[in-house]
Parts: structure tokens; C-alpha cells; sequence
């Protein structure tokens, strides 16, 4: 096959030759500019011979992936134009920015939005000096870069990022360059079966061009190390018809390019055409890819002090080390850049020559300036149901049991009816184990692989489905962001211990948006990445230790406050409250923490609403304090943990009569954060009117204590804050010998009130001892060999 | 190549009928133990009919997985007796301990270790009643489970811990089954390129075992629906030769699969021999592996209550729901266990016929009880040189600057030499880079791919090297596990902010090992988990925000405190002390951070040991307070949060002269936790005569500020600790800005002690001017624009 495709396309001449001519000049102008950003200080268009002072005292940059991008990307224009074509560019590589910006500079957008780095001699200066300096731009594609949606920082995204940007955009084509580097990483290469995922008919196109410069750091890459024959396998098994671009000669590769691209795209629009004219016999395609197999460094120095340079991993970052300290090497350098012709390049105010100009498209068809990749200025507000219609109905607090996130599936089923092409529910396999089956009502699972006549029981299988399930934590995640990233909408559900897998994405992230959001003006909102966490520790009791981890919380709560929001609905319709909320919300990432088994239901839905809206608040009618100062506050967030609170207060109301215990739930986490330190944060004022200034609280948190410490060390009643929650001890255990095991249990609770709160516990020693035992009771009937789970169950929630 | 295989495979038959019926026997004793399992709490060899009181009134456990898995078990036995082989069974599809449990309970090895679930009918009730049950038995193969270092909890792993116990066990075979829906992961999708990392003549064998069953939770996999020739390309684009066993009718599988195992072995010891022979003409073999592909819940009820169930989603976990209730659903149960004759298989006492057991290993060659697989009784300590010929010399603290990574690189140099066949080292392409280059010298890097000539510039690239480089943090890690929990020893180095691509291995393995070390007496020790976190935020201005990340602190304080442990050594000798003990260590993650860049040294190797040793100190050298009652405690922890501290003493004695210094280092960051909580605690009292019990403590942090309160909070004098930390707030930076624009500089640190020491801001007013003064000049100075980044480092860090 490789045979054929290389065959053809090196007897294909598509290019001119003096098109020929005008694109590789233009190639030659973006890696001068590369070259120019890693070095120059001075003399930024070598208008005199180069002089030590001319170059920059600290070295910084990577140029190996660089001319490899750029050929791309000028390729890229020629069809953009010739075909009036709608591209985005994802950037895989790590620190490949200077393509990314040569590129967006000489289609004069990067001056538009920075006009100090003006499109002339003096700008291109500014340039240079600005990159990789101190507050200046980043050597990755961070939120500064026009043109980008994906930071090249932490690598492993660009494929699921782009397939995220394809989706629902039909006249879209992303065209991505993954890094081989990049391509060993597993997120990446899970990633490239994205393609049983892509509609042909309804979402745009992913043009992967597999960048194979052969290095990464300071090591030879996988897969440029593997026969030809592997290679080409490898691909076709991952569902693609590989094109293979390969050499090192700039004439003969640029023709190749370009019947290579001419070929893919028009594969592209083929399989478009055909799915179109006929979506309901949807097949999964082979979509189109290419092998861009150049040399690292492709055009820099072969050879420096003795060192292989260009096609060895020694050209990643500044292949020739020492030009302002080494005149051999001020030569060299020299030298290399003049071998790109800068005069002829570029005019006498410093901007690219007219007719070169003239190769790049215009407007938003310029890549750099492609509205897609300022996601935000396309974003519409999703046309969202009232949540009323979806409340939880029930005559009293405390009486019935409902899974608040089979709830919440009636409302996400009407979010999808209501906005097919803008929302998408994400979910590794695990949307009906987390009850949220009741989506499939709107529309089913997304699939373009096999089906079998039996994959209509259960959510069915569709071409069209609009939830998206792949058991890949890190795709679901990469399609999500760039959904986002790209305007659109969009809510992930994952089991609790698991979102731990996405720790370092959402990180990168909430790094990206706190940028675009605070920094970059000309960055829109973009819409929030509402992540579900459910199946919660407090019900992984059959499932053991290994399902036990709510230290998701203490990963975000690092994040910058600006981005991060931690939502703990109590019930169903305090669910519905906050997803509402979210939903509406842009330029967050919203963690709400909801669990899919049956728990107590206790606020209506206007009371929830009023609640959720407060984020925090004393419930009148689990108190006893009757509106006075209180001699105990129990206080809880999450569902198991509220629970218990309340179940608590009951022993207490009976067994300690005449103590006044105020009750306080919080939903909004944040909320417990002074208000410096967060937006969401209470006054200290506020804070202590809830908490008091010296009355013992009894915390019952979700997840692990110290969090609620971390949030509220510098209160002022913060030596009289208790914080009971998960303690890391658990393994097959009933629920209730669960909370038991790490103090979280109504019983642990009343006994911490009667030991915390002065004179009690000289007064309720015999429930105290009461309490006790039955702490060990519960513990001993949970380990009798033979109980009934469901026996157990019963017991111990409603007991 | 699929039909050769298959044709040569098909009418091959290497088992006669006696033994063919014989092994189908076995088998059906394994599934019948996995549907015993899930569903039964008495009536164990069903000798009466089935009743609604046999059934266990919760129903867990997974069924789809386990007739698989055993059916691949029961054939490794016949040639593991047959060859003498020495095999692991990794079993990697989720929830599958059925298959497990069922085959080491009838080897026998399950009754040696738990004698209350004895090898008779009343340990086989006690087995199936403790399964997934409180106090029981995990539904997936936990450390409880004999035979088994993988944990089935969080999916992907599984082929990089098989890689990472076949490492330098020549004689292993590592048999790995590896879920079609596992194989969805990221990490699983990359560890198929482990192949490239395994010497055929000094590592052992893994065979991948493709476990196509087709379904997840409650949706096909992606394998199993794509044509078959991507599957074959997909797996010899891996690298791998595989062999095909498909169907479902069993006495065809039983002769498939015994001639695909054969021919493989036969292939695995040929690769082996040819290898072996000639160690020198080194080439990557192609490795076999099978595709095996059978129904889900094969041998399980076709249908049930209308909806298919064997080969179907449905058969995932229980596939016949209500057989408590429902009369119908019991007739389906009883006949589907009476379909494998179990009075044919259990003698009187209930334990398998002796013919039957004939079929299984002994001692030691049985799967279950390979040593291997609880390693730690395999483990040899290191030999470990003498730290103190590594030392870095210097006359005075604080003159000279010196890389800590390197100087830790010629002891791990030596460790390499001293222990080729026991340590490895793991770092993601990032040895050179994270200064370790210095190992070379005693070997290079592990590559079994193609090679070029200019390979050899740099660490060589070398199928014997004992330094495993990949871009995947999570294949590192998976074999680094692996490698352990058979008994070897490592260390993984790291980039800090992209140690959270791992957090979820990471908590996985610390919740392993807690299990297994509190537990478990059976489970020897395993060596540790050592992870350098180094390339660290501070010195991370110059690639910006993204590479900003000390978080992973706040995941490892999360679990539990007997397993984990963390070290910031400040120089170069205290990070040798701190290694040393680390890699003597077993049952613990050890996190060491410590950079890569040139940091002031300050302690003599003695004072370090010393140091290390009490985890936390007094720096009398660096303290004004001569033994007495200190005005203000300076406390610090990481790198340059020391050097900053230092500066800030500096400062304050020629500003402050009369004030009291006392300047204290924390090593082992665990020693500010209370001793109650943690085994390195300190106990109240000594951490208030190091804190003191009133006076103020200005603590300069490595990472985000809440982890030291997080530790403190209960600490007598917590309310006068105020800590300084990674704010969140970075760009493309100078190192001082960054540490100015997070308050950890030496200015912001003397003015916060000028504000909290009574008396001091008055008279000190004059010197507080100053210095904010100099934080505004810092500041401007950085933002200038064309300063040299060097000029500036010189500036910052020694003026």
C-alpha cells in the first residue's frame, strides 16, 4: 500500500513552479522567524552581519518540531484557499510554539491582537525579544497563542482535543500534527480511536499528520524506530488510511505534501459526500491520515562541534549552544539563518514581501485568526428546561429515598432534546451504572463501529447518539475540552475514585482557562467543563478499597479560585439546583459531587433552589436552637455525610434534651473559604454568624477532613472545628460499618457533641456508653458470616 | 496470517480425548466455583435442589470475564506441568476474582493461606459466602488474592506490571489477559509498545492474551467491532505475532487453544534460545500473542427474561437476576449450574476428584502460589555503596551552587553497578535532562528497537541498558510496580507537574500496599516505590505556567500515613541521606523532591545524615536566638523556599540586629503532623520546643501553603503559623519574580516577620519601606524588556 501511495504521489507534481517556488519562500520566512525568536536580541533581520551582542544571553525555545509544523501549516493555506476551506491547527507537539506563532505572525493576526508586536521590523523585534522571556510568550501554545485551543505543555491531547473541536462542526477540518514523542503517551494513543466516535455526516473532519521527526529529548521515538511495515499496520489497525510524506529534500517534499494533502482532503470531502447523501446507511470510513516522516531540525545545522545536529534529537531545543561566547558557532548560526534568504523575504518596513502575502488566506480563514479557536465567540446559551419540571417530589423531609442522579436524567435527557448539535454527556461506559440511563429517552450512545442487531436493548447504538462512552477517562476528557474549548456544551459523569485518572488534564485545563480568563481579553468565555462525580465513596462499600478515594476535592481546591467551583447537593433537588447552575455557567470547571444510589430526599425544589443558591445554610428544622446562639453546630456536606448529621441531631433531640444544636449543610464548598482567598469565600462575619465564635462544631464531611481544615484554619472558631470524613480505612464492608470505620457515623457524631460540648458529657454518660456499644454491635452483625447485605442495609440507613 | 494460523491451529489436536475431557472437567469445576460464588449461601455442591434460601439475598460479583480467564489458566497448567515453566497469571479485565479465586482454591493454595475456607465443602460454602461480602472477599483480585500482584480495581495496568515482572526474570513467563475493555485506556493502548523495553535473553516472557469477550459494563468494545484484519494489523503493528482462538463451542476452543499455547511457548522459548545463544547480534523479536476471542458469560444462560445474555453485556456481572424470587429465574440458575455436572467433579468431602487435581501444578510451579507473585519473599537488599563518597565538598553553607540531581547521579551510578540484575532506573525521556546523565557511565538506555550509529552520542541506547525510558509517566510506573511487587528495586524520576499524570497509579499502589503490609502477613515486604519529583516549580519560570504544579503533595498526604512518605532534602548531601534510606525501604511510596538546578549547598555530609535522620532541625548556624526563647521562628521546607529563608535571616540581622532568630529545616515533611496521626509525627511537645509555644512562625513552603496548615492545625501555637507557598501565580517568569509574585521571596518573608513580631513594625517601619521597595524594583527589572535572563538569575539569587 505504502508502495502505491508513495508511487503516486511522487509522480504527482500538483504544485507549479513557481508556486513552488512562493511556498517553500514562505516556509523559509516561518522558520527564519523560529530561528529569529530562539536567538536574536538584535538585528532582527540580519541587515548586518551578525555580532555577539545581537543574540540573546540565555538560550531558550525548541526548534526540532518547528519546520516540520511549518511545512503544514503553508501547505495547509494553499488548499484553505483553493478550496475555501474552514481550518483549525492543533499544535502536538511539546513546545512547538514558534511555528505556531511565525505562522500566525506573517498572517499579520498576532499583531492585530498584539499591536506592540506590530507587523514590521521593530514588531518582529518585540517578538523575538518577548519569546521565551520573562513576561513574555511561552515556547508551548498557551492561551496566548491565536489560532490554538491546545497548551502543548502537558502532552497527550492533541488527538482527542481536535475530535473535540470536529464534533458538530460538519465543515470543519482540524488538521492535527501529533508529535511522536506525544504518540507514546497513553492518552494519545488510545486517542486515535476517536475515529469509531466521528460522524461523517454530521461532524466535521480530524486530519491527523503524524509528525515522525525520529526524537524526542534526548531519545529516538518508538515509532520511528519500527519497521515500515509496523508502522503502516499499526495505523490501518487504528482505522486509517495512512499517506506517508518522507524525506528531507524541501523540493521534492513539498510536492509530495501537496498531493498528500490534496489527496486527503479530497478523501475527506468524498466521505462526506457520500454520508451525507445518504446518512441513514452510515458505515464507519476510513478516514484519511498522514506520515510526516522529516528530519528533527529539518533545515538547521547538520553538524555542530562534532555533534550531529539536524536528524538527531541534539536540534529539540537550541541546536548550536553558544554563538554569542563562540565565533565558530556565531558563523554557523549566521550562516543557517541567511540560508533562508531573509531579503528576499521580507520588504523593506519588515513585513513579508506582497506576493508572498498572497499565499495565505484572509480574514477568518486565516488558521491563526479561525473563530473556532476562540471557541467563546461562537458560544450560545443552552436553551436549558426549567428544573421545576424535574423536582422531586415527596410530603416530608427525611421520608424517602431517590437516586439524585436518575433524577437528574430526566432534566439531561431535556438538555439534549433541546440542544442536539451543542451538548453532549460524557461517560466511560458508566452512564446507566450511574443511573443516568434515562438520557437514552432523548438519544442513544455514539457509534460509527460494527453493531449487531442485540445493541438495541439498553441505550441503543447510533451514529448519532449524543452520549459519548468510551472507557477511556482521558479521551472523554480531551473531546470534552476541546468541545468547550471550541463553544459548545457539555457534562462529564465519572466514578469518584476514578476522575483521579484526569487529575493532570484538569489541572492543564484550569491553568488554560485561568489565562484566557484573566489575561486575554480577546479570548470569549468559553463554556464550563461540568465534571459529575458519582458512584461515591460512601456506597463503594461492595466494591472495596480500591473504589474509595474522594481526594479529587484536594486537587482542585489548588487550582487558581477564579476557575475552580465544588458543588455537594444534599439531595436530588439540590442536584438539579446546582447542574442548572453550571450549565448556565462559563469559564469554570464545576466539580459537583452526586452519588447514583438511593439516599433521603429533604428540600423541595424551591427551598433547594434558595439553598444551592446560598451555598450554605442553617436548616431550621434539623435545628434545635430555635434562632439563639446554639451550644453545638452540626454541620455536614454530601449525601451520606448530611445524613448522618441529621440522624445524630435525632439521638441527640431524645437523649440530650435540652441542648441546642444548630444545623448547617453546606452545598457550595468554597463558601468555607475566607473571602480573600475566594469569590465564593464567607466574610469572617458571615462565617462566625453561622458557625459562632466559640461553639464546638461537629463537621461531617464527604471526603477526606483535612480539607475542611485547610479551608478554614484562620476562622475565628477554627480551634473548635471537628471535621469527621473518610480516614483511607475501608474494603468490603457494609455501608454502615463504612461510615463506622472512619467516625463519619451518626453515633461517632453524637458521642463527639457530648464530648465537645461543656457539661455534657458528665450529664450523657450512660447514652455516651449506649452509643458505644452500639458502634460495636453494628461493626460485629456487619462481619456475622451469612447476613444478607440487603438485610443490612435496611438496618442501617433507617435505624 | 490469520488463516494459516488458524488452519494450522484447527487441525491441529494436541490433546487426546481423555485429556480434552479431562481439562473441560477442570474448567467446569472453575466456573462452576464462579457461579457458586455470586450466587450461593448454602446448598454448596447443590446435593438437594435448589431453593430460594440457598441464594444470597444481594447479588455481587461479576460472571463475563471469569469462564475466560479460567479457560486460559486451565491450559497453562497442562503446559506448565508438561514444560516444567515457571508462569504468572496477570488478570486484567475488571472484577474478574472469580476466575482467580475459583482456580487458586482448587490448587489448593487458597485453603494453605485462609485454613478457615478449606479445601472441603464447608471452606468452599465459606468461600462463596465471604465473597463480596462485608468483611469478605473483593470482587476483584485484591492483594488478598494468592498468585496476583495486579489489582483489577482501576483498569489498564495490566500489561505494564506483567512487563515489569518479567523484567531480568529470565526463566518467567508472564501470562497476561488483558480486557477488551481495559485495552480502551490510554495506559493499557501504549504498554502493547513494552515490547521495545524486553531482552530476550535476560528478561523473562510476557504473552498478551487478548481477551476479546466483547462487551464492557454495558456497551461492545471498540476491538471487538472492528473487521479483523485492523485487529491484526493493530496487533502486528504493536510488534507482536498473533494468533487467533475463536468460537465458543468447547471442545473445538479446548484443541484451538492448546495448539495456540503451544505453538506460542514453543515460539517464546525459540526467540528465547536464539537470543540466548548470541546475547551480542541483539534484534527485537515478534513476540506472540493470542486473541481470544469467546462469548461474555460464555457457558452462561443464553436468554433471560427475554434479553440475551451469553455473549451480551447482560452476562457483565449477574446474569440472572432474581432467582430469590423468582421461581422461573431459579430453574435458569439450577440448570445453568447442573450443566457442569458437579457431582461428576467434587469428591464426598467436596474437593475436586483426584484426576482432576492431577491436572494442576505443584508447590511451588502452581499459578496461585508463584513466588513471584508475592515478591517480597524474593526481595534481596540492595548493595548500596557508602553515601559519603559522593558527598559535595564545600568550605562554608550557602558559597557554593551545585545541581543536587547530579551529585545524586553518580551514587545512583554506582547502585546500577553495583545491582545490574536488581535496580532500575525510570524517568520518561527525561534522565539527561533531569541531570542523571551521570548513570551512563554504568549503563544506558534499554532499547530493543532499531538503532543508528549516532545512538551511541549521549546515553547509548543498548538492549542490556538498565535505564527505561519511555514518554508514557504511566508505563513507567506500571512497570516499576511490577518490578517491585516481584521484589526488585528503582527509582522513577520525574517532572513535578507531571507526576499528576500518575496520581491515580499512585493511589492505587499505596492502597495496595496497605492492604498487604497491615493485613497480609503472608505478603512479604516489597521494596519501595521511590519517585525524585524534581524539575521543580520554582525553577520552572522559564516554561511557565503549565510546568508549575506541587501538587501532588496534597494526593500522597491523602493516603494512608503507613505507607507513604515525603521528602524535600535542601541540598545536595541531604537528597544522597535521604535516597540512601529510601532505596533500603520497603512498603512505602518515598517521594523525594529535590531539583535539578545549580541550589546553594549547605550542610557537610555528617550534619546531612544527622539531619535526615531526626527529619527535621534547628539550624543553629543560621539562627540568631543562641539556644534561648526566639523572637520568631523561620521554618522552611523545599529548595529554594530555604535559600529564601536563609536571605530573609540575612536580611533581618543586619536590619533587625536585636531580634531573635531561630531558622528550622524540615526534611520529612510528616514530622509536622501530629504523632498520632502519623508514624514520623512529632509529638506535641517537641514540636512546640521547636515552634515554640506562642511566637510567631514565618514558614517558607515548596508547594501550596494549605498543606502546612493542613499538618498544623492542631498544633498548640498553630494560629501564629503563617505559611508562604506556591500561589498559583506564574508565567514566563525570572526565578525571583516567580518567587515574588507567590510571597516566598526573602523580602516578602522579612517583612511578614517585621509585621508579626509585637514591637517590630514601628521601629522596623524604615527597613520595611525598603524592602518593598526592592520587590517593585525586582519586579520592573524582570519586566524589562530585553534583560538577559542570566544577568538577572545572577542578580537574584546571590544579591
Amino acid at each position: 500500500m505504502n508502495d502505491d501511495v508513495q508511487g503516486k504521489t511522487a509522480t504527482q507534481t500538483p504544485l507549479s513552479p513557481d508556486l513552488l517556488r512562493s511556498i517553500d519562500a514562505y516556509w523559509r520566512a516561518c522558520n527564519y522567524l523560529s530561528v529569529g525568536m530562539i536567538y536574536l536580541r538584535a538585528n532582527p533581520l540580519l541587515r548586518e552581519p551578525l555580532k555577539p551582542e545581537h543574540i540573546k544571553r540565555r538560550l531558550l525555545g525548541h526548534w526540532g518540531s518547528d519546520p516540520g509544523q511549518s511545512f503544514v501549516w503553508v501547505h495547509l493555506n494553499r488548499l484553505i484557499k483553493r478550496d475555501h476551506l474552514d481550518v483549525m491547527f492543533v499544535s502536538g507537539p511539546g513546545h512547538g510554539a514558534p511555528a505556531t506563532l511565525a505562522n500566525s505572525y506573517l498572517e499579520g493576526f498576532y499583531s492585530e491582537i498584539y499591536p506592540d508586536r506590530s507587523y514590521d521590523e521593530r514588531g518582529m523585534l518585540r517578538l523575538f525579544r518577548a519569546f521565551s522571556s520573562p513576561g513574555g510568550i511561552g515556547s508551548h501554545c498557551t492561551p496566548e497563542t491565536p489560532g490554538s485551543i491546545h497548551e502543548g505543555g502537558e502532552l497527550g491531547y492533541s488527538l482527542s482535543h481536535a475530535f473535540g473541536a470536529a464534533f458538530d462542526n460538519p465543515d470543519l477540518i482540524v488538521a492535527t500534527i501529533v508529535g511522536d514523542g506525544e504518540a507514546e503517551t497513553g492518552p494519545l494513543a488510545t486517542s486515535w480511536h476517536s475515529n469509531k466516535f466521528l460522524n461523517p455526516a454530521t461532524d466535521g473532519a480530524v486530519l491527523p499528520i503524524l509528525h515522525l521527526n525520529g526524537y524526542k529529548i534526548a531519545n529516538p521515538t518508538i515509532l520511528a524506530r519500527i519497521p515500515h511495515d509496523e508502522l503502516e499496520a499499526l495505523f490501518k489497525g487504528y482505522g486509517y488510511e495512512p499517506h506517508f510524506v518522507e524525506g528531507d529534500e524541501p523540493d521534492v517534499m513539498h510536492q509530495l505534501m501537496a498531493a498528500a494533502l490534496e489527496r486527503c482532503i479530497g478523501d475527506i470531502r468524498a466521505i462526506q459526500t457520500r454520508a451525507r447523501a445518504n446518512p441513514d446507511e452510515m458505515t464507519r470510513p476510513r478516514w484519511p491520515m498522514i506520515v510526516l516522516r522529516t528530519p528533527k531540525g529539518w533545515t538547521g545545522p547538520k553538524e555542530v562541534a562534532g555533534h550531529k545536529v539536524e536528524n538527531f534529537w541534539r536540534s529539540h531545543q537550541v541546536p548550536v549552544p553558544d554563538p554569542a561566547t563562540n565565533p565558530k558557532s556565531l558563523v554557523v548560526l549566521e550562516e543557517w539563518m541567511r540560508s533562508y534568504k531573509p531579503e528576499e523575504l521580507f520588504d523593506d518596513e519588515g513585513r513579508l514581501i506582497e506576493s508572498l502575502r498572497a499565499l495565505a488566506p484572509e480574514g477568518t480563514r486565516r488558521i491563526s485568526a479561525n473563530p473556532h479557536a476562540n471557541g467563546g465567540v461562537l458560544r450560545q446559551a443552552l436553551d436549558l428546561p426549567d428544573i421545576r419540571a424535574y423536582a422531586c417530589e415527596f410530603e416530608a423531609a427525611a421520608a424517602i429515598y431517590q437516586s439524585p442522579t436518575a433524577v437528574l436524567a430526566a432534566f439531561l435527557r431535556d438538555v439534549i432534546r433541546r440542544n442536539m448539535q451543542t451538548f453532549r454527556l460524557f461517560g466511560p461506559d458508566e452512564t446507566a451504572s450511574n443511573k443516568l440511563d434515562g438520557v437514552y429517552e432523548a438519544s442513544g450512545k455514539r457509534w460509527l463501529a460494527e453493531t449487531k442487531p442485540e445493541d438495541a436493548d439498553g441505550g441503543a447504538l447510533s451514529p448519532t447518539g449524543r452520549v459519548m462512552e468510551m472507557l477511556s477517562e482521558h479521551t472523554l476528557e480531551g473531546w470534552f475540552e476541546g468541545y468547550v474549548l471550541t463553544g459548545r456544551h457539555g457534562l462529564f459523569a465519572t466514578y469518584e475514585a476514578f476522575v483521579h485518572v484526569i487529575d493532570s488534564m484538569f489541572n492543564q485545563h484550569a491553568k488554560w482557562l485561568e489565562k484566557a480568563k484573566n489575561e486575554l481579553a480577546w479570548r470569549a468565555p468559553v463554556p464550563s467543563i461540568n465534571l459529575l462525580i458519582t458512584s461515591l465513596v460512601w456506597r463503594q462499600d461492595h466494591n472495596g478499597f480500591t473504589h474509595q478515594d474522594p481526594g479529587f476535592l484536594d486537587v482542585v481546591t489548588n487550582k487558581s479560585p477564579g476557575v475552580v467551583r465544588i458543588y455537594l447537593p444534599p439531595d436530588a433537588n439540590c442536584l438539579l439546583s446546582v447542574a442548572d447552575h453550571c450549565l448556565r455557567s462559563h469559564d469554570y470547571v464545576n466539580v459537583i459531587v452526586a452519588d447514583k444510589q438511593p439516599h433521603l430526599q429533604y428540600l423541595g425544589m424551591d427551598d433547594a433552589i434558595v439553598h444551592c443558591a446560598k451555598g450554605i445554610g442553617i436548616w431550621d428544622w434539623a435545628s434545635t436552637d430555635q434562632g439563639c446562639e446554639p451550644d453545638v453546630v452540626i454541620a455536614c456536606a454530601g449525601d451520606i455525610a448530611t445524613m448522618e448529621a441529621l440522624a445524630a441531631v435525632e439521638i441527640l433531640k431524645t437523649q440530650c434534651r435540652d441542648l441546642k444544636i444548630r444545623f448547617v449543610n453546606v452545598v457550595d464548598l468554597f463558601r468555607l473559604m475566607p473571602e480573600t482567598d475566594h469569590p465564593h469565600g464567607l466574610s469572617d462575619r458571615d462565617f462566625d454568624s453561622i458557625f459562632t465564635r466559640d461553639k464546638p462544631v461537629i463537621f461531617n464531611f464527604h471526603s477526606y477532613a483535612s480539607l475542611v481544615h485547610k479551608f478554614t484554619y484562620n476562622r475565628t472558631n477554627h480551634d473548635n472545628i471537628h471535621v469527621h470524613g473518610y480516614r483511607e480505612r475501608g474494603n468490603i464492608n457494609t455501608p454502615f460499618e463504612l461510615a463506622i470505620i472512619n467516625g463519619v457515623d451518626r453515633y461517632t457524631l453524637a458521642i463527639d457533641v457530648i464530648d465537645r460540648v461543656p457539661g455534657l458529657a458528665s450529664t450523657a454518660a450512660h447514652t455516651k456508653e449506649t452509643l458505644k456499644n452500639r458502634i460495636i454491635e453494628s461493626v460485629r452483625y456487619a462481619h456475622e458470616e451469612g447476613i444478607d447485605r440487603d438485610e443490612i442495609r435496611e438496618w442501617t440507613w433507617k435505624g
